[in-house]
């Protein structure tokens, strides 16, 4: 089962145990995996549900239900600067393999990059595949990118009713290691923000902590903005595995 | 101090506290840096020595040693299946500035890239390039590419007098994490391997743990043969920092 193919699909596409294709998802089903009539596949609806799927022309039959066991027990919201360049695919796809809940981009003082709309596009597309190709059931959440104020608020207002974590990473400075600060059991979510090029700066810091996030450092070597996320991801994900 | 550009020299460049640049450093402080005479500049010669120095024309004087503490207290060697296209870049990038101290390539059964002799090159000159980014004070040492079996028994042979640990990635099956495998201190050298597209074939992983090599999973996901290596980077470095 693990080695069948999955695809995304929209909940919308989904009526009395069919699923109605798009042109594209025919095209990559028949031209690109080469899949033929009756074979199968595994649909996946990106908010936890998933099914065998067996291709019928246009249309593809539901089979049955299946459980897939791959999704976090918790909820992680990742807040990073957006980098220069292409940065952010890279960024985008790695954490949806890791296991992200959500990512929500910032526009940070030393931000020099302003996405044009299409690029939201494109990250949620990245993020799909890199769902289907990682086996999860959940496809991560990609917000529209806000200032990192804006963002702050936005990541606060959410928190009051739920046990939760919320974390800045900073390059420079003697902060504690984010490996002995994370809790290994009750949280609901974690809010981690990594920073941009050149880091955050103090007056960023200091407004993320006062709204309740703790600074935390992730090893003494300064590493790309680009490859921050990843290692916070990946501090996290293992601290929550069962 | 930890804001001035770091180049790593070879050993060779050093004669009586000058240090010969070659015309690429040259260029490289002159024009890309834009430094001009007198100004300060930090030299490594990537085996743990730093010095701040001074650009003088063609040369630069040496004015004081300095101490750079962010290297880890236990050699770590990636062992990595070449994966596609020019992934190798960014591992060899990611795992540099996580602190690495040797990544061997190998050529599994299902590696698909045979890589010409000037790859080695350009894989050396990333790795000093990250160093200096990651302001480590010394650069991973970059093996020649070998099968993996004869990558097996090198990295066995060096093991015999020191107090080591060794693991192999396996993506797919019911091994323990990684995180829960790591000893916490006492090691003096890790060796870990992480798989191509498409994971090890079942001989190899046999083959590996014949040698003493564990079995770890990094999580229930199926991560991609570029991301693996930086995420066992990540949970290794962050459990080695002091």
């Amino acid at each position: 089962m693990s080695q069948l193919q999955r695809i995304a699909i929209a909940p919308s596409q989904l009526q009395q145990q069919q699923i109605f294709l798009t042109k594209e998802q025919q095209h990559y089903l028949g031209r690109v995996l080469r899949l033929r009539e009756g074979d199968r596949f595994i649909a996946m609806d990106g908010k936890g549900k998933s099914w065998l799927a067996q291709l019928t022309g246009e249309q593809a039959q539901l089979l049955e239900s299946i459980s897939v066991e791959t999704e976090l027990p918790v909820s992680i919201t990742l807040m990073v600067a957006l980098p220069k360049g292409n940065g952010f695919d890279e960024i985008v796809r790695c954490c949806t393999e890791l296991g992200v809940t959500c990512i929500a981009p910032v526009l940070s003082d030393r931000t020099l990059l302003h996405p044009s709309p299409q690029k939201l596009e494109r990250w949620r597309r990245i993020a799909a595949e890199a769902a289907e190709q990682s086996e999860r059931s959940f496809v991560p959440t990609i917000l529209e990118p806000v200032t990192f104020s804006t963002g702050l608020s936005s990541a606060i207002s959410n928190l009051s009713l739920v046990n939760s974590q919320q974390y800045i990473c900073v390059a420079r400075g003697e902060f504690p290691h984010l490996k002995d600060c994370l809790q290994h059991q009750g949280q609901e979510k974690i809010v981690i923000a990594t920073g941009p090029e050149g880091g955050w700066t103090t007056q960023e810091v200091e407004n993320a902590i006062g709204v309740g996030f703790q600074p935390v450092s992730l090893g003494r070597r300064i590493l790309r903005a680009v490859t921050a996320p990843v290692v916070a991801l990946s501090l996290i994900t293992a601290a929550c595995e069962v």
